[in-house]
């Protein structure tokens, strides 16, 4: 295989050219990183897992017409996605108080919102991914109206969906991160959900036991976050086979969202 | 004169029972705080002057229909307003890039927004005043839709007048603060502005020489602040008189808003 080209590398994950244009290859590394860089270290394995967690959930989503940037799960740590223009926007979806907003607003941790909560940050990292108010991103041209509708809507549904999905293996689904790019065709465009769902980005507290499996393990030097990883990946049904191609991929769906 | 009965103390006002139910007094201190009142000093002479401020713009804003708290100045600190159910959020009228804003989103301090921007913060001290969403605000139920969209309304009115009224006077309005509250009529309620319009609240420059003439010069330690919030009274027209009653009250409008 010859060297492929890095297009960019992030806190987790790498971007490298994909073997089409439009096309790129999503590298899931362990590296783990926490309060905006401060805190560095590594889950092992986690890139594995975050890799077969993130088809898993993408694929689904595919399935119920939330259209995202996943075409294929190519090796452990590999995976093929559509190209997008990120808009630099972190969408963090919140049904129970926890992490920042708990910080920031003096809501206990643990407590249920009165409703889903849907919050937007700047994604910069040397600013710390400030929160920002929808009238920041229209002021600064970040997105427009119509994206930040659509990605409000898909926002929802993919709450809706993960909130079955993980009550079906008793998690309860605290918040998640979600990011969305633009794809184009000619002048026109739209937007897709992209980057990667993992309990990197999640919190997932056990509905019995309240244990967290999510990466406050290693914000909060909890430990184990290697085994609740796993435990996750285990609960979805993701640790038996032989990390080859996923057998739920739908290639109708793919071939639908490849083409123009 | 009977002691009249304290409600409530802030940072830089203290407001009393008034003489008729529904009223209260609202007195202007020349306390100064800043950065969350971790810094806490005196400009002497601010609660006159901002006391006479506050009406010239308040009673104006009546003129032009802008529904608020003010009825009429009592003496040099005092002025009779409105009792309100305050509405806790803090809403920040934007022109220009400066303070909170530039650090927070990195924007260099003096560049003109794209367009003008209203942000909201949660008023509690303890949490630091935190920036908010409007899904924020309906969230936690501090405000319905319809009263925000009549905040929003007045709030661009407000900075369009007074954008106005500075120029003027040669002085560019980067940005303000406002606080709104209810009044009630039995079930019903509507929203108008309330607090104080002064240079505590707003960033004001020179137009010519670019000097500030509000509280950033106590913020930032640039000397010069009680001359700043005289200049701005001066201009205003406001150092003349006798500090009786201003010549300016239209009596119609408060009878109309006391009204119920």
């Amino acid at each position: 295989m010859t060297r492929r080209r890095q297009i960019y590398e992030g806190k987790a994950k790498i971007l490298y050219e994909g073997p089409e244009p439009g096309t790129l290859i999503q590298y899931f590394k362990d590296d783990a990183t926490a309060f905006n860089a401060q805190k560095k270290g590594t889950i092992q394995g986690k890139g594995v897992i975050n890799n077969r967690i993130s088809e898993y959930v993408f694929s689904r989503l595919n399935h119920i017409g939330v259209p995202n940037h996943f075409i294929r799960r190519l090796n452990m740590r590999e995976q093929l996605v559509r190209q997008v223009e990120i808009i630099p926007i972190e969408v963090v979806v919140r049904n129970v108080a926890a992490g920042s907003i708990s910080k920031r607003l003096g809501i206990p941790e643990g407590e249920m919102l009165p409703h889903t909560l849907i919050e937007y940050c700047y994604k910069d990292d040397a600013l710390g991914d400030p929160l920002v108010a929808e009238e920041h991103i229209a002021c600064f041209g970040w997105a427009n109206n119509e994206e930040m509708q659509d990605i409000a809507a898909m926002a929802i549904r993919v709450n809706d969906f993960m909130a079955g999905m993980f009550a079906a293996i008793d998690i309860r689904l605290v918040d998640f991160k979600l990011e969305f790019g633009r794809i184009w065709d000619g002048d026109f465009s739209r937007v897709i959900l992209a980057d990667e769902i993992s309990p990197d980005g999640c919190r997932l507290w056990d509905m019995v036991s309240g244990e967290k499996l999510d990466k406050d393990r290693f914000r909060r030097d909890l430990g184990g976050e290697e085994e609740a990883y796993q435990e996750v990946a285990r609960r979805l049904g993701l640790l038996q086979d032989d990390n080859g191609p996923s057998e739920v991929l739908d290639l109708s769906q793919h071939r639908k969202l490849r083409g123009k």
